[in-house]
């Protein structure tokens, strides 16, 4: 535990957050169901919502169960040791590859917040989940993703504009926070904007989504 | 034309460069000499030197001549039709695929900047690719490449620190304030840094160099 955070069972308690503080934010690039059976994870470095300071990138399986392990792994292997802060663009990638943000935190000791740009309709998910896993195991392991990333929570991140956040190993005021801070530039935070653009830009030959 | 500038004769005449001028930055990815055919070409569209508002990519040949028309492509293509100049790390991508400026500006009316960090050694460069190129017609089209981007010329981007520049359809002035204006967060400008960022990140995994 660095200087200015430290942590409180199952909390990691901020002093103070700077407004340079490093956060990792990832989003997956775009994929042909049909076709695709990888997906690129992007990850970005930035200094709160202002400077990019790397870029990290790593595989997963469509519709698979590594998510969780490849982003450990990112934050593990990444020369960038004073990261504060994960941040994912939904608990999804790659389809229906759900990540345990549990153990992301347990492993990394860093906290997780998952940015929710609309309310996802969570029944509708567990159907589907039930229909498209031939595995029983696979179905609740993915389930038990999703239970474990809570309810998510309205933040305002513009005047009258709100998006969603779960978020684990922080306490919701210091999450709220950090996801305002960072929303420099659009309704989300720098890191998962970026990533997006960087992921979609990649694959389809110019970003999509104005984010 | 669109407002603020004008062509005059062979120079874009800037009447006045704001903060958030729309430029676009390219640079090439890592690739190994005795494996790759082909190299990508990340393009980060920035406003100034501040923020990202799109990723574009393409291929070019390891050693062929194709950047040019690639380049052009790319600028051809992109929703951002307010782009207002674009900058190169440098002449070279993808080994001695040199870039033909003059071509670039001539076709798509926007003002070429590119950007050396390292002043390099011409003379050298020219042996080389004496001994490389096997046909004389790719020997003198790069030859004339290196002719046509003009003499580097010093630019001071942060107190008491130096790049250069080659520049083509814009006046000395207009380039260096341009460059000066988007350099926010190094020596050199972001939409070159963070393009450099991106392009080595995605090939190996994680980015490299502080630019």
């Amino acid at each position: 535990m660095k200087k200015g955070r430290k942590l409180v069972g199952e909390v990691v308690k901020f002093y103070k957050i700077k407004d340079e503080i490093r956060i990792l934010g990832i989003d997956d690039s775009p994929f042909n169901f049909h076709k695709d059976k990888r997906v690129m994870l992007i990850g970005t470095i930035f200094r709160g919502g202002s400077w990019l300071d790397g870029i990290l990138k790593s595989e997963i399986k469509v519709d698979g169960t590594d998510a969780t392990e490849k982003i450990i792994e990112m934050i593990r292997k990444t020369k960038h040791k004073d990261l504060r802060v994960i941040m994912l663009d939904g608990l999804t990638f790659g389809g229906f590859n759900l990540v345990d943000i549990e153990e992301i935190f347990k492993k990394t000791k860093l906290p997780v917040i998952v940015i929710i740009r609309q309310m996802p309709d969570f029944e509708r998910i567990i159907t589907v989940l039930k229909e498209i896993n031939k595995n029983k195991e696979d179905y609740e392991f993915r389930l038990k993703c999703i239970k474990k990333a809570g309810k998510p929570k309205k933040v305002e991140t513009k005047k009258g504009k709100f998006i969603y956040i779960q978020y684990i190993g922080i306490k919701f005021e210091d999450a709220k926070e950090i996801v305002k801070l960072s929303s420099t530039r659009s309704l989300i935070p720098e890191p998962i904007r970026v990533a997006h653009l960087i992921a979609s830009g990649i694959v389809l030959g110019e970003s999509r989504g104005g984010a």
